[in-house]
């Protein structure tokens, strides 16, 4: 098992379950289901593009509760896309994290516990599609900013990850980050 | 997104919630929490010695819900203690593959699907330790067996599952295996 440290740099949820572009809150309180409210919370969720070996809608396992992003990452993207920045906002964050640069490559089953005693499972790269490339593009005003996000953001738009132990996670927190 | 195929052995489930030997079903209905009525069932669990990151005993997301083995390596450790068979029950499997011979290297987040539809996630190694090696030392009278099985399973013990869409798993089912 090899363990890293990293720090919580912003938590974030939605305001709205119509959007996926999330605001800042102090702290988010996460129970079996992700962060109560928000638009990815729940045990289950229907089945997508991205879980083509089940039949669309199929509701199944929710392992996509929070989106996690490595500040580093976000600073990569935004220079390969000519911006000042990337916001966690933007691309329906959840966790913004500083101290753990490649992120997105966490192997599935790596374990994150926050300062609560809180415990995220990473489950894996979350790959870019073109949402938040549209959101950015109108940010700058630059339309072609919205599929150069994607192929800019590959292996580079963190990871999602579910709930093994529910706490708090908040802005400050010291971050373990362990890998079987 | 590698594709492997493996055919359905065997299924067992628990008969008493107080030991973990299993016994042959024809087939498992499960469901988000496992096999309902199974020792391992529930969407919580205990943290225990395997999670030395939460304090033991508290209740946490439970990845350990079926525990699958393949027949092919529970031949090689069979071998290596010198005895005729390694028999599922022993080990408390709910799930004994054929045709996919590495199985305990299986990288966690890989997906199993089943005739029926069923997914389950591979959660990962199942660590040997000496309850099976008693059952085994018992069923052969050789005490020295216990032991001797918790080394020579490393790495050959099967791994632990948890369901991402419930269904039926049934004894000569075909299965998918999707490593991403």
């Amino acid at each position: 098992m090899r363990t890293y440290e990293a720090v919580v740099e912003a938590v974030l949820a939605t305001e709205q379950i119509q959007s996926f572009v999330t605001s800042r809150r102090p702290e988010l309180d996460i129970d079996l289901g992700g962060i109560p409210g928000d638009r990815h919370y729940g045990l289950l969720r229907a089945a997508d593009s991205r879980q083509r070996f089940y039949r669309r809608g199929t509701m199944i396992a929710n392992r996509r509760q929070l989106s996690l992003l490595a500040a580093e990452e976000c600073d990569v993207v935004a220079s390969a896309l000519g911006v000042p920045e990337l916001r966690p906002e933007w691309l329906g964050a959840n966790v913004l994290l500083r101290g753990y640069p490649s992120l997105t490559m966490l192997p599935q089953g790596a374990r994150l516990i926050f300062a609560s005693g809180a415990g995220l499972i990473g489950e894996g790269e979350n790959e870019p599609c073109i949402g938040p490339g549209q959101v950015i593009a109108e940010a700058y005003g630059r339309p072609e900013l919205a599929r150069r996000f994607v192929k800019a953001a590959m292996q580079k738009r963190g990871i999602v990850a579910s709930v093994e132990l529910p706490g708090t996670i908040r802005e400050g927190d010291r971050v373990t980050i362990m890998i079987p």
